[in-house]
């Protein structure tokens, strides 16, 4: 039994054992961590030791500034002082049938706020909005910043692929907490989103914190607790950080899937909204224009619901689409379709939310590994939603396959249907500032 | 933020997260991550991320006991029943200066107690006994077991290598454990020992179990843990455990570094004896010599003085290193010699002993990686050890040096001379049965 020693080796040996006793790290000790692992000088198996041990002992919030600030570091940070007027960032921390970034960028061009927004591929069970674009034939992702820049200038606002050069260390840690069973840590969570959001440039952050089964963070606390740290690190780099804590025990509005959710951003912009995903757009987009303009959220949802009900905002999500080389008219979705009918009657009590994300994975709307092709035209379409009520052979969910089949029994097993409903979760749980 | 999932990688997920969240393992699930990393399907980067968890949220007795077997399971066990009469094992946790093997193999067996003992090779700051019986030349510690039982029927002891075949999931998981800062665990160390010892045939085990700043377990409070467990373990195969806590806040004997202590090995057999050796060589040679003949341990000490005194012992030493194929009149040591002085008067109030054994490890006498060649010749020969009161320019140590230097001061500061000696450590701490 021996006490391993040796020149290169030690300083991380001492990091992960003072971590693993509960111990306090110096900011020298997480620059050096971030630096050397991004250089390959820290292997995985020691870094994920590291990792686990912070998931259980925990990191003080001085430590989780000091690990956003390494991250921050480890890459570039754009400079978005070419873009006129202001600009709002928005992000949401991952839920399935999440098309917000697709509707909320076109409301809040149109009521004169800027959105410059980086987003990413998905991976998990959630998809990602870049995905959701690439299903609209022609949607160029891959912008440089200079162009992002002239395009938010000339129509107020751009979706683009996350840049290789931003927060690297960000890209490196979280592909192995992806696969070292240590995504689940508050300050990690926490260090990784704003390393990026500082890093993109915007001044006013809001960020969608999901809540429940379909989600990273399970609980309420747990979420008050993300949001409290976010909102501190926000701080540290002036930066206004709002969180909104949203319902994630079911899929958000009626679609899963790429071009579907698509098709329900714009029917959504054309005046067709299922109620919940409404909610929370009105709350999203009215403290983004709010942060935007300086002005109330009453004055600023009143200016939401206006190039709504106007049609301003569909003109919008068109321009943005046809400026970025998109031709909507195009969008495909598979004409394999299968209804999925209730086993039951009564109300659907609940939705195993993340297992329907899987199931959406499995039928090629996701993908497993990184490089897996995605099939855009595949997915599910809601006829019930948690707290509805159906009858015995009405339908639950329309189907839309491709070229891999699925179980009945595997979607039919995701809805829980009970003679009674009992409490209904609302679609927000707060706002924390 | 997603969650990751896919067909390979989920098992071992869940079972992370499992013990991230503090849960208790089912034996299934443990068998599942020692046969599947032993394979090589589970990447290094998991495993020492289930490490940390297991270090940090600890095991319950009975996972202990299932990781355990598991680890049993993973590789061949010996059949010692080819060997006449009773065999005891003997295993240290390892401590610097510990030549106690050499001495108590020559000592157990001339009391007519078989030693059948697998050894390891040094690669921490503690010396291998491996690494110090090939200072004899031609001493041959690679004998097939069949051999090996040969060699105990003839002469009633041998000292073998380890097989590759014994425990491989020891030797895999310990490779990791040692460089991811995943070596302090009490359920780790206890699996790791007893895995091998129940290997390794013995039905009897005296275990000395170092305790202080040169050894693994810092202090008694864990070694009690320690103990007790590698009992209940012992128990469950039928095997009788004994362990003895004893003192490793400073070196052992005099000698440091391979062919010195080989030396001091032959010189304590022959009459030459330092006194917190002797103490610690007559209890645990009682202690094997008792369980061996089930006799009482006053009998037991009894003889081993007796076998001491008429230099059976001796005899005995000379007979199995012969039979090994060494020569012992051919013994090196280097002939640079230098002579380090105390720098003050006083009591000699503590010793670094970790250090001391870093020190010896980087003249040569230990491996930084597996494949360094030891230099045999060199280390240290303490004139002074804790509680020794020593004059200003009196000798503290010689130092044996060959190819590599070392600086005064570095040896030096290892020493802490203090003008009053306050309360003296005991040798041995105690037995637990």
């Amino acid at each position: 039994m021996f006490l391993f020693y040796n020149e290169n080796g030690d300083n991380m040996l001492n990091i992960i054992n003072k971590k693993r006793l509960g111990q306090i790290l110096t900011k020298e000790e997480i620059n050096y961590v971030v630096e050397k692992y991004v250089s390959g000088e820290i292997p995985d198996y020691q870094m994920s030791a590291l990792l686990m041990a912070i998931c259980i002992n925990d990191m003080t919030d001085e430590e989780t500034f000091n690990l956003t600030d390494a991250m921050i570091n480890s890459g570039e940070t754009l400079d978005l002082s070419g873009i006129q007027g202001s600009i709002v960032d928005k992000h949401s921390t991952g839920g399935v049938g999440d098309k917000t970034t697709l509707i909320l960028a076109p409301i809040v061009a149109s009521c004169g706020v800027n959105v410059c927004k980086m987003s990413g591929r998905g991976l998990g069970h959630t998809g990602g909005t870049i995905d959701k674009l690439e299903s609209i034939n022609g949607f160029n992702v891959n912008l440089s910043i200079e162009d992002a820049i002239k395009e938010v200038n000339k129509v107020g606002a751009v979706i683009v692929s996350q840049t290789g050069n931003l927060v690297p260390a960000d890209k490196k840690i979280y592909a192995l907490r992806d696969v070292s069973g240590t995504v689940e840590s508050i300050p990690l969570i926490a260090s990784s989103i704003m390393s990026k959001k500082i890093a993109s440039g915007a001044s006013s952050i809001v960020i969608d914190l999901k809540v429940g089964n379909g989600a990273l963070i399970k609980n309420l606390e747990d979420a008050k607790h993300l949001s409290d740290l976010m909102i501190k690190i926000g701080k540290k780099y002036n930066r206004k950080v709002v969180c909104v804590l949203t319902n994630m025990d079911k899929p958000l509005g009626t679609s899963i899937g790429n071009a579907l959710e698509v098709k329900e951003a714009l029917e959504f912009l054309n005046g067709n909204r299922n109620k919940d995903l409404e909610e929370i757009i009105y709350k999203l987009a009215s403290l983004m224009v709010s942060l935007g303009k300086n002005v109330s959220e009453e004055i600023a949802l009143k200016e939401v619901k206006e190039k709504l009900n106007n049609k301003e905002a569909l003109s919008k999500f068109y321009e943005i689409v046809k400026n970025q080389g998109g031709n909507i008219d195009d969008l495909k979705i598979s004409n394999r379709v299968f209804s999925i009918k209730s086993p039951y009657t009564g109300f659907v009590k609940e939705i195993d939310t993340l297992k329907l994300g899987e199931l959406s994975r499995s039928i090629g709307a996701g993908r497993y590994k990184k490089d897996d092709v995605i099939d855009y035209t595949v997915g599910f379409v809601l006829n019930k939603n948690v707290g509805d009520y159906v009858l015995k052979d009405e339908e639950l969910v329309k189907v839309y396959l491709n070229k891999i089949d699925l179980s009945i029994n595997d979607i039919t097993s995701c809805f829980k249907i009970d003679s009674e409903l009992g409490d209904v979760l609302p679609n927000i749980y707060g706002v924390i500032k």
